[in-house]
């Protein structure tokens, strides 16, 4: 059964204390909206529908870069969520086949919660997904259910005593026929306190058109949505702790998981070693038997089989090291690939550079790629020698087996084979340092 | 209603097991008396006097520090909480309003605490701050009640059943009227089995002298007083926590702010970022909208809005942020300002300078500011380029658009728009290298 | 009574996902091997026995690399606990006195439960070492006991409801007479679902044969096995937590505790202080009064008393800090002694150097080490002068109060007292840098 999706991401989300829309608010370095788009795509859905309103155009920015096709549709006024999903009507004519409402800020809740959705669509017309919540005083709408029927949905503030006590709780996601969505939709009135049309309404609708409703349930955690930044807090950590066990399972090998911090597409293979204190920020691959030692830091990088990085690594975006490669403390890689067994460990910057195989960096290189203006590319051969404190200054070439003499300013290709100096003699002046100093020291005395 | 303040700080702690005395450990960045000083002045007092004794010219040289109008007296002998105070009578004469008696040793207390004290004092002669522990079988002493009076203070060690079934405990807190002080102070005895004179006391004396006793209470983790590193730790633990939900509820975005670490005077504005592993070290401010990335360490610096600091930056003393300025990896800025749109991004040491605006400073600038005995400052004008590896000799200005070449070393000023080289010329030597291994290897061979 | 182990360490640990054998795997920086081989030389044990098996050879070279006097014997094939324990019986012949089996994946057991093991064997022939289990349905072998007396051990899925409620677990420990081991190991029979010979059937053979048994207990947590990646995670933690308890209570300043990551052979002398997010690599000791300042990593490394290491710094093994040596933000430090009172505080690499007291090592020093085949040795002696961005090129030796320009190459040895100089002299090109620069920017402007 084809799928569809309305994502509602319109609130501005007051209590989180910040100019930036709620669903930009990131978890695991994705904004919530992206979390949102990515659940809806695992089901490969036939249209995902993006409801904004605060700050639309940002929202619909990010909306773009997670999911080129999802629809942007705008809720110029906040009517509620009810409101919102009737803005998205229009856009799914056409489509058959499911519909789930979800949300913009609700990063945790799993595929497998969807397709038991899905699944239970085949029996009933309309299903909600409910939860238990942990704590019996959750101000949460508690779904009254008759059987395996789900009877009305009531609100907390509307609930006597009897449905406070129901702990099955409403998440607010739904699952509903596409077609008949909008007939639902268009029924909901705003006769209440805040004069809002609620989503959650239309339960009682299609019960009273003698429709069949019905109840997934999962885990409270999943439906955490999240409206103050201590909640974003509590869903990072939730994040992690996921993310963290995930690569237990997976037989990577945290030293101590709790101080290792991961992206939402953080790949790490088996038996791959992370120390302590390591930040994984987007896009990082490590290989099987890769080591990531500690205070490192990595973003859009792949570490190969066997390669060694840190302690005190940073690899930025396009680092590629190959198998058995190792970038030490204090040293910095962007946009560059480090050849097979290369070695560049100690205080050294290579940017926009490609580095051979079995080639030694030395401490305190500089790969010099930005002329103010322009950037240029520095490219080393295999089994060079870049000596220490070596400045290269790019566009440069260093052939296979070229040296470089340490403390040189490079700015000549160096050939094949080739030994290139570039400083000057080292000139020695007896006794001048005691005396400087005796002088120095004796104007100080003086003041 | 002027207040007064008496602090009780001269205690060894012998529990700690430290040679250093137990008030000047530290809790966020502040030794403990800092903390009790600072509580008292929030309340604009007239007198505060502390009493010291282990180490007292540590003592009293910490408490001046922190506040210079402190008055220190010394108790020579330990004799008990009440014989410390004793010893601050005399410096009490002339006042007039309410007296505290706190302690060095105890940093949680609110201010609102103490004004609920001083709001009680009103209609009571002493007031006591007392508070519920949580395990009842806390050896505190209790405090016994008869409806809003309180009646005695009773030691757990002297307590029946009953009155240890009792939950309300004394934190040692007191607030009385600061003429009437040293008169019930007089009549402690120290007929006990430790021959010590306990403040504790002068509730049954007050009592006894038909004068009129309540209670105030606060939450048990305000009255936290410190005995072992244990405890140190724990304290640090729930400053810490306090400090992270204070700035999440600012609209700080702590990404992980359990892993953020504060002092007691960090001030981050709304929508600061702050990445995983930062520390906060004393004396920061950090505009709304600046970012601080991981595992970056600041102490006595200022970020203004826009900046960006970190990974692995450290700020040290007097560096100064303009806005939208970068501060990269591997980089320290000390006693140094960085103008607006100023990056220095990589592997830098930036000391006693003066940067300006768009000014660009490459890889592995080093600001020569010692000469082995004075410290010279280094100017740098806007738009200016700084070469990478570039070694700036203080004292020294670079003009605006100034620009140096990379590996340069500079040891006179350079004229606005002027380009300064400092460096060899490259010297090739075709199949050296190649050569040299050879014979290096060769020679490797034989050993 | 003179005591002997044997070491069960064959098992694969198929659940730990890994292609190390699970003893292998490290708590503390130890592998779990060396937690047991360390715990039993505690004991100063006649005989130590280490029965390997998956990937033995790798678990003996590691056995003998802890305790070079192991006896290690093989299990060709893995036929249950008890099978394993009689491969170890030819290697007891001609000892006497007790004998423990215990086990490679149990890394928290201490000295003072075997030593009450021990105690308890005064009485008895046989004695399991048992423990409470926290959770009541946790799948372990009960303890059937008769007053003092262990009657059986029945394993949870054998035992009906009255035994399961028994709360006394069998943590699968042993210690009985080395002379009488092998006769009882000799009787287990394998006539079971798994067709394995099981260890803990001896308690109903000793029975049977009329000896006594007996139980001792401890903690749960001494008594935790290691099968999985998050057991390994978990124990970690266990070690982290002793760890950090224990240093508090020697008196060491953690600032942060559970920032701080230790190894099982770390040493921290009173009133060090550590702040927040440091690792303890093996091999360090720290003396009273030094400072290891955040984002610190340590490792086989000596700091001295009143010394100051980080923030960032890297100790390498042999790094060697005299007293009040200070080694600053992006050091590495590695095989190389560092004098009293001597700084090395930004950006530097001392790697295979001596250097003196009282000597300043500017920031940017690199000594070369390494020509690409051998490593050299740089000597610096006393108040010398190593200015900022120095190149050392090893071997070499600064003399004492030798004085190295900034920016310098330094080629050849410096003698006492001499200043040395090795850069270009500064040429300046008037307006050249703005020239250049709208070049480079028609040049984009173009593109």
């Amino acid at each position: 059964m084809p799928s569809n999706f309305v994502i509602l991401a319109a609130g501005k989300g007051t209590r989180m204390e910040s100019d930036l829309p709620k669903v930009l608010h990131e978890v695991g370095g994705a904004p919530l909206i992206a979390h949102a788009l990515r659940l809806a795509d695992s089901l490969l859905p036939d249209r995902v529908i993006v409801v904004t309103g605060y700050e639309g155009a940002a929202v619909a920015k990010s909306a773009a870069h997670w999911n080129p096709e999802a629809i942007i549709v705008e809720q110029a006024e906040q009517l509620g969520t009810g409101h919102a999903a009737q803005m998205a009507m229009p856009a799914l004519t056409g489509t058959s086949g499911d519909v789930f409402v979800t949300f913009g800020d609700t990063p945790f809740i799993r595929t497998a919660t969807l397709e038991a959705m899905q699944d239970a669509r085949k029996t009933r017309d309309l299903v909600v997904l409910g939860f238990e919540a942990a704590d019996p005083d959750a101000r949460y709408g508690r779904l009254v259910m008759d059987g395996e029927d789900l009877q009305a949905i009531v609100e907390y503030k509307d609930a006597d005593a009897a449905t406070r006590a129901i702990r099955l709780c409403n998440s607010g996601v739904i699952c509903t026929s596409a077609q008949r969505l909008p007939a639902l939709l268009a029924q909901l009135k705003n006769e209440n306190a805040a004069a809002e049309y609620y989503l959650t309404d239309i339960v009682a609708i299609a019960r009273a058109a003698g429709l069949s409703a019905g109840v997934v349930t999962c885990p409270e955690e999943e439906t955490l949505g999240i409206n103050t930044r201590t909640e974003l807090a509590r869903a990072e950590v939730i994040f992690q702790a996921r993310a963290r066990r995930d690569a237990l399972e997976d037989g990577v090998q945290l030293v101590s998981p709790d101080t290792v911090h991961f992206a939402f597409d953080t790949l790490l293979g088996r038996d791959a070693v992370v120390e302590p204190y390591v930040v994984f920020a987007t896009g990082v691959t490590v290989e099987s038997g890769a080591r990531i030692r500690s205070f490192s830091h990595l973003e859009g990088a792949h570490v190969s089989r066997g390669a060694v990085v840190g302690p005190y690594a940073r690899l930025r975006p396009g680092a590629e090291l190959a198998e058995h490669a190792h970038v030490g403390n204090f040293v910095e890689v962007k946009n560059a690939t480090i050849g097979e067994g290369t070695k560049a460990s100690h205080l050294s910057y290579i940017g926009d550079a490609d580095v051979g195989a079995g080639t030694n960096i030395g401490a305190g290189t500089i790969t010099v790629n930005y002329d103010g203006v322009f950037k240029h590319r520095t490219t080393i051969g295999d089994r060079a020698f870049i000596g220490s404190n070596s400045t290269l200054i790019a566009p440069i070439t260093i052939g296979n087996e070229g040296f470089t003499a340490a403390g040189s300013v490079i700015t000549d290709d160096v050939a094949p084979g080739a030994l290139a100096i570039g400083r000057a003699r080292q000139v020695e002046k007896p006794g001048l340092a005691r005396a400087l100093m005796a002088r120095l020291r004796a104007k100080k005395d003086k003041t």
